[in-house]
């Protein structure tokens, strides 16, 4: 594919490049990233938009010595593609192949791994004070989308900038997706900003800013103000910006590589740090957007693309089936609210959403006050359930704390994503929540393994009055035969009743797999027992009694190993034996094999795969089984 | 003390109060508070800043059904008394006495038990939607300080304000702390603001306030619209605020309770969110602060005031040792570089900053953003420390997961106030801190014993290149005998080897109390091993010989018993059981006894008392022993 890209040696050729040759290239990246997009899966829409800006800061900036800082980070191929690493593109996402994200190990112009939303100003400010203490001149950019700023961390990052005394460039890249996205203020005042603004607006801000600004150093104060005064407008984000001491400029296209390229080497002399204010759009170069622009900016297709997407689509996911028990428990029960953080398709919200609009609230990318709404809420009597992945709701994990666990309030977490993820790799995992949260007093932590299980979870939640925090993978949902015993709080069941001394206790997805492995076991003439926890807070004790009884247990999740679902049932069964001074139950005891996630982190593969490394699959928990009693 | 006080019956007769019997309440609040905390310690300037705000805001809201949300909290004593709870106010941040923040438990009137930053208007929100969806009528009042609304969460509630379509009054209590604790923009636009107005242009807004929305419901947002007409000035923060689409009304004088009634009535019958910027004076009323302003200012002595605050000033407390150790390795290494959030003094970087002022960051009462920016720093090959208490650093989490542990990058986390911290009580403990840390890969968490080992510890984290987590207890630094062996990351130490077989393997400051245990069980007749464990991760691989060898093993520790130290002990045990499939090892396990906090909230209390109530003392861990060597 592609001529120009195919000879395209490095930054300086890039820089050299005429604009036909620009123009070409544009459209050879959109031609590659779509197609590789649509065998491997991953983001679309996002890097289309910006691979006229990508290539414009890398026309100006050589991101060998300086340094990008991406936030979220999905939108990175182009950046991917233009820094050596277009052989390895059609592995994207995959085993062995490129993350999704920037990352630090595939090149030196990745600077951080990311996939959580606000830490590029955050990180670029801590690089700039580095900068300033080392006395080096590398040029830092932070590229932050219109989703991403409103995090609270972006915030306090923006708050912060007056310690930074030198060169230091925030790129907001604009694509207005917040307007369907969320109604926050500044989303609102940003899209109001955008709809005030022409083609022809864009081209006067662009020329305003090259012809004030020509020359490195040369009165770059006055010719700063200079600038600010041509551009300040009645409806601009320069006012909400400037309160905040920051030197605004903008807003400019996004797809004029040649004026961008300009602009950033100009901005690039300021000894200052400074916003500039990109309009892109989202989706760009790729026919069913520019069809159907409408369609495209409500409904958002574009999001997320390709296979990755498409398998938490299924009516057969965890997520579908807690959308569907959701939309019903808001039908019967009026305390019933939804919060989610700039996730309603992700997290199965859209039925609910479609049928108690004004019960479901999206705060945007602002995981940390989704939580403390609905602790209000809780507060008010109603019964708030917050969807949020499980890695991102590691953003609330103080509030859960403070505001939910310590107020003993019925906040119901449901968290999504929970255990490894597949293709988005180490950023997106969920190996803590269990972690985090049974750390807390009152807290319930349940895992459903079956569907049947994660919709009693939820209305078990929505009647009681407790913290509740229920969490599921990005898998569809297994069948668990007989898995109808009532679902109680805190009980265990026992799924499988064998006749020797071992027993796989497993929590959630895994209790499918520990089934698996019974019958596996069984052909090798080894009868064990399957327990499915269901709950990792509080411990059954009935679980306890296993060892009591002597047994070989074999504690299963798909979490970290530690301070998991496994070491919580060795904390408490060490405290009944003690309590009991029963030596048979401490000999048990020291027996357990726990089994999840290493202390490191699992690379970006299959969900199967990673389930496989862990041991969690049928095959390999028959195997643990088989080493065990062959010893 | 007082008539005026002795008198008051409820929340009518202070609605009725005259002009003079106001003035005399406020005073008679004054001397009691100041009293009371001579007495107890706690906050004291920032309380009798707030005594007229607080009376006026209990005139025009009667909190037994409206809601006032706090935050952080410590400056709710006039509202305690206010609300009930005189007789118990010598009891303060005492054991069985009333909290030092606002408690639900206490009373109806408090709605959230506070003590983190940045809660109150994003908690008020969610109860604005409650009751929004309840339709009921009650008025929701959130109080926030200047040196709060800097906070990540604050902003994140304020661009989800637009969701609330009732009424909702943030109150914005402005003391202009924030001009010496952070150089944050907000706070320099606000002291620009505070400096720009005289006490006559207090009066002016306030009357323009009183005379422009004088009824309730009537054509209110015209009047709405009148009054931000008047009241815009170049520099007024409405431009800020409105940029966010919230009303703002203000500055007014938040020492004037007649006027500041009168407007919170006026402002209660507003059907949308609005904020009121209200200027009052920290310390008022206290004669230090009157009679040397500047000095009031620049060194904040009131900031915390009375036995609490003395406890962490002596010369042999933890965090002394720690400012002392990094100052002169802050001149050892230029790399060393210091970050707080709003806790220069708290954490010991006073001697730092001193030397180094351009190497030592506050960043505002803003955790996550302090880690972001230390990781940065570490990415440019500095060494930066957080100086953060581990409560506060909950609010991190996620930053340390993403930008520090995925990364690897050699972030020092110098964790202050680490377990309990007694009269502060549980929005203070630091019960989680290796729970949270432990679960991420690459981390190094290390507990000093002592001064010795705190001060290797710091030079070990900079000298190395892992994220490295420092924690010690608001506490004076024991003494600990012969702790001389070399500190080497991952090693534990053996203090006294006895001959018995009970171990108590301890962690951080419970390792002197082991050695006072050992003494006490030395004179019964009973010779225990003490070891010193230092680091909760990794774990020593010398601990798990001590189940191969048979003992019975007492894991101790500052910290909940869920996910901590002792836990991780026990999870590396069990792996290592089950590799050499070492049944003695497995029934030694099983005997280990796990001491540290409950699955419950420690109420306040002297620390000692604390420690006792977990079983850390030494009288407590000798008779653990010797309950299980009488077994």
């Amino acid at each position: 594919m592609g001529t120009v890209l195919d000879k395209l040696q490095d930054h300086e050729a890039l820089a050299q490049m005429s604009p036909k040759q620009l123009e070409q290239l544009a459209e050879e990246l959109r031609q590659l990233i779509t197609h590789s997009v649509s065998q491997t899966g991953g983001h679309l829409a996002s890097n289309l938009g910006i691979v006229e800006l990508t290539i414009a800061m890398h026309r100006a900036f050589d991101f060998r010595k300086d340094r990008l800082l991406w936030d979220v980070g999905h939108q990175c191929y182009t950046h991917k593609i233009l820094t050596d690493r277009r052989d390895l593109f059609h592995k994207l996402r995959q085993e062995n192949g490129l993350s999704g994200f920037p990352n630090p190990a595939e090149s030196v112009c990745d600077v951080f791994s990311v996939g959580h939303a606000g830490t590029s100003i955050a990180t670029a400010l801590g690089m700039a004070l580095g900068a300033q203490h080392n006395k080096t001149d590398e040029k830092i950019v932070a590229l932050v989308g219109d989703a991403s700023i409103v995090n609270g961390l972006s915030f306090e990052a923006l708050n912060n900038m007056g310690l930074v005394k030198r060169q230091m460039l925030i790129v907001l890249n604009d694509n207005s997706m917040a307007i369907d996205v969320t109604q926050g203020a500044m989303a609102r005042f940003l899209s109001r900003v955008r709809l005030s603004h022409t083609y022809e607006d864009l081209r006067t801000t662009t020329n305003r800013i090259l012809e004030r600004m020509p020359l490195l150093g040369k009165r770059m104060e006055e010719a700063l103000d200079n600038v600010k005064k041509t551009l300040r407008m009645a409806n601009s984000p320069s006012r909400l910006f400037e309160s905040l001491n920051i030197a605004y400029f903008g807003p400019v296209d996004g797809h004029d590589i040649i004026s961008l390229t300009q602009i950033f080497k100009t901005l690039a002399s300021l000894n200052r740090p400074a916003i500039l204010h990109v309009y892109t759009r989202k989706g760009k170069g790729y026919s069913p957007a520019n069809d159907d622009p409408r369609k495209y900016h409500s409904t958002g297709p574009f999001q997320v693309n390709g296979s990755s997407e498409s398998e938490t689509k299924e009516d057969n996911s965890y997520t579908h089936v807690f959308g569907e028990a959701l939309a019903e428990l808001g039908q019967k029960d009026p305390r019933v609210m939804a919060i989610t953080a700039a996730m309603p398709d992700g997290t199965g919200l859209a039925a609910f959403r479609q049928r108690f609009a004004d019960r479901c609230f999206d705060v945007g990318i602002a995981e940390s006050v989704a939580v403390d709404i609905a602790a209000g809420m809780a507060r008010q009597g109603l019964r708030p359930v917050v969807c949020v992945y499980s890695t991102f709701l590691q953003r609330s994990f103080d509030q859960i704390f403070q505001e939910v666990s310590l107020q003993n309030l019925p906040v119901i977490f449901c968290v999504d994503r929970a255990g490894v993820v597949g293709s988005d790799g180490p950023t997106h995992h969920g190996m803590l929540d269990i972690g985090y949260f049974r750390m807390l007093p009152n807290m319930v932590v349940a895992a459903p393994a079956d569907a049947f299980e994660l919709k009693q979870a939820l209305a078990l939640a929505v009647e009681g009055s407790l913290p509740f925090a229920i969490r599921y993978p990005r898998d569809t949902v297994p069948q668990v035969p007989n898995n109808t015993s009532p679902y109680v709080l805190g009980k265990s069941c026992v799924l499988r009743q064998g006749t020797s001394e071992y027993v796989i206790c497993a929590l959630g997805p895994i209790v499918a797999e520990a089934l698996k492995a019974a019958d596996l076991l069984q052909e090798q003439g080894l009868s064990i027992s399957v327990i499915n926890a269901r709950f990792a807070k509080p411990i059954d004790p009935a679980l306890l009694e296993l060892f009591a009884q002597g047994k070989t247990v074999i504690l299963a999740e798909d979490h970290g190993k530690a301070a998991g679902f496994g070491s919580a049932v060795i904390e408490e069964a060490l405290a009944a034996a003690n309590h009991r001074n029963h030596a048979g139950m401490c000999a048990a005891i020291g027996k357990a094999i726990l089994l999840g996630g290493p202390d490191t982190f699992v690379p970006a593969a299959k969900r199967s795969k990673q389930l496989e490394w862990m041991g969690l699959t049928a095959d390999r928990l028959a195997q643990t089984v088989l080493d065990l009693a062959k010893i």
